[in-house]
């Protein structure tokens, strides 16, 4: 029976059941992380052989090249072939970084900051004002990037098929907004795919700032958890077609393929875009670390390969997130509390609760040993207008820890939603 | 016989002679590298074991974290524990870096830039002017950071003692002077130790700018090819105990312990200066490569076990810097044509031709085909006033090719000379 259906009393009845059952959570002192995307200990297991693939002297000269020196700041061309074909790109459109993607999008927009890109008039340090499109719910750390900055960050909604395009075609139309963060594929956090009209809008896109750039951060472009691999188009072709060949900068790594903490990342652009950004890193690095480089190309050899290692992923993944959301289809739908996304790649399932309960269920859950992504963490400025949005991270807990932990969500969700109805607000407020 | 005391008929005697040899050389169409400090193979190979020494997820556990997943920004402990002990200095002074120290040095300076330092009014990007100390000659990469930025380069001379103190007070009477760069130990590219009197005046600095830095890169810390560890003090006891706890970065790496393009990095600074610089860092990294922290700190174990494997590094180092000296004593050394410093550690050799003779000297060296590092390189701007230094850099070459590119130094270093004295200059003018 929906909550909304039902009478004073039953809603009190309903309460003191939950209540008492909450009481019972806190009584068993879980600690539970259901709060980043971090990859379980199994999925970890699953590439120890990397560890190994480079052993001698000899497995690490590749073309020639002795990849433990100095040198080849841009990446070893293996590498650069590897990535080009995950992205569907060309290998001299890859320049391949360190073990975060993350640094790269950083320097990107740090040498914004401090150089200007390509067509920049100056510096973004030299504005008085830097707006960057937020499309939100979105993921914090890239806002994160744009506000250390003290860049302006103007929230953008997410529909079914990615950013509202109206809305960034208004937008862009400021000469002070600069940029756009997106994940296309798999969105952090509600598991869309970018629709064909979405992607085609963002290359056609004619903004008044000629420095414009759209941040596009392929993270989860192999991480299908259900179902086979869907392919997805290549972004930078879209928009060199489109005329906007400088436009698009795109970044992935396989921090979700092998260690999260030890893999290979890529920036992907235009030949001219590369170029330039290099003439710029020249004096930040002499080189990445092209051992680990070798070693993922050796042992990920090339994309079906690696496709096969992500079915592996998926089949422990595809497991937690179903954990999460049949509890939440039993538990949860019945009552007309809340509503979420049914992601089949990427890390996260996105749930919106009633209005303004979002930071209560959070802090009821935090109460019993739970501890989610903060509330409001998937707005720009940490400020979600409804307070409604949640990111759950399935991916760490072994799946009976995952049970535990949904099922302390579930009643922490019933919860806050009966303390609203029943006017029990104040009391924790 | 000193060529300053030939006759005019001797000269050209001696011209012809070794113009013959010089054309012998380049009939031999070499092509040998003394361009930069990189180890060569023999080095590298010194360390295979580290290659296999994380080998089983087990291995891959350290105080209970697991090292593979995501997080610790500032570095596994184990690993500030080992930097710390080689740099004299506490484990949380330490913060742990990428492959590339550079790369730290780089952040540093560009969040001086985009942020301020701790103890900054404003970001360096809202200035006007901002200079830079460049003890000369230097490293071209610290030149190239500080370039990069648009900053003023100040050369300030070397001395035996390291950098002339008295110009530095001076300089840093001036508010706009915002850093100095040091190699404290085995100075790139002299091969100095910085004296005792020297580094207590560096710390004892009173800058006009309350931001001033002294970036202290002290890359050679354990690099001895010849005679034992030499110890060296700790320049962040030093500066607290001058009143200046804030005022340095240390930077080291084991770029030339174990892999030069894959090794560990480490910045050492004052507590309130990493909590500072760790507060903007989060939004640039979730962490560094702990994998490959781990395989350092399993390999190396402590300073001790460190210090030995640098002995097998002198081993092979030692021979090569003694060829270059030996073919420098006995083929110039007679002929009062040029000066250069015997070091014991480092990775270079620093030579000062007769004034206005580095650049012809290495035009000649490319003509057959000895690569050096470019002449100017050592100085601020790329601007040697004298145009008399020259870095050779012996570390790369195997024995026998070695000896060959120092018998062509030795050839064009006469033949420029020659040039000189007889009047030929303008013939490749």
């Amino acid at each position: 029976m929906k909550y909304a259906d039902m009478t004073a009393a039953q809603l009190q009845a309903e309460y003191d059941k939950v209540a008492e059952a909450f009481d019972g959570w806190k009584e068993k002192k879980l600690k539970l992380d259901m709060s980043r995307g971090k990859p379980g200990k199994e999925q970890l297991d699953l590439v120890s052989d990397m560890l190994t693939v480079l052993s001698k002297p000899e497995d690490c000269v590749e073309d020639g090249l002795d990849v433990r020196n100095y040198g080849e700041l841009t990446g070893l061309l293996c590498a650069k072939k590897l990535f080009a074909e995950i992205l569907g790109c060309q290998p001299e459109e890859c320049f391949i970084g360190g073990n975060a993607s993350l640094s790269l999008m950083y320097d990107t927009i740090a040498k914004a900051y401090t150089h200007g890109l390509l067509h920049s008039e100056k510096p973004w340090s030299k504005l008085d004002t830097v707006k960057f499109l937020c499309p939100a719910p979105g993921y914090d750390r890239h806002f994160g990037v744009s506000k250390s900055f003290g860049m302006e960050l103007i929230p953008i909604p997410m529909t079914e098929n990615g950013p509202d395009m109206d809305a960034v075609e208004e937008a862009v139309k400021d000469p002070a907004v600069k940029g756009i963060w997106c994940v296309p594929k798999y969105s952090n956090p509600d598991g869309i795919i970018y629709s064909a009209e979405t992607i085609e809008r963002i290359a056609r896109l004619k903004p008044a700032a000629p420095d414009f750039i759209v941040m596009w951060d392929n993270a989860y472009c192999i991480h299908e958890f259900e179902g086979d691999y869907v392919p997805f188009p290549d972004m930078l072709s879209i928009c060199r077609q489109a005329g906007n060949p400088d436009m698009v900068f795109e970044y992935a790594s396989t921090s979700k393929v092998t260690f999260p903490g030890a893999g290979v990342s890529v920036m992907a652009s235009s030949v001219d875009n590369l170029k330039y950004m290099t003439s710029l890193i020249t004096y930040q690095s002499i080189s990445y670390d092209k051992v680990n480089q070798l070693r993922h190309v050796r042992y990920l050899k090339d994309k079906a390969h690696t496709l096969e290692l992500m079915k592996k992923h998926a089949a422990i993944l595809g497991p937690k997130f179903k954990a999460v959301l049949d509890a939440l289809d039993q538990e949860i739908a019945p009552l007309g509390i809340a509503s979420w996304k049914r992601p089949t790649g990427g890390y996260f399932i996105s749930l919106d609760t009633m209005d303004g309960l979002a930071k209560r269920t959070l802090a009821l859950c935090k109460e019993a040993g739970v501890v989610m992504t903060s509330a409001g963490a998937t707005f720009p400025n940490g400020n979600d207008p409804r307070d409604r949005n949640i990111r759950i991270a399935p991916s760490l807990p072994p799946v009976a820890e995952l049970e535990q932990a949904v099922g302390v969500f579930c009643v922490c969700l019933r919860l806050a939603a009966l303390e609203k109805l029943l006017g029990k607000e104040a009391a924790h407020a």
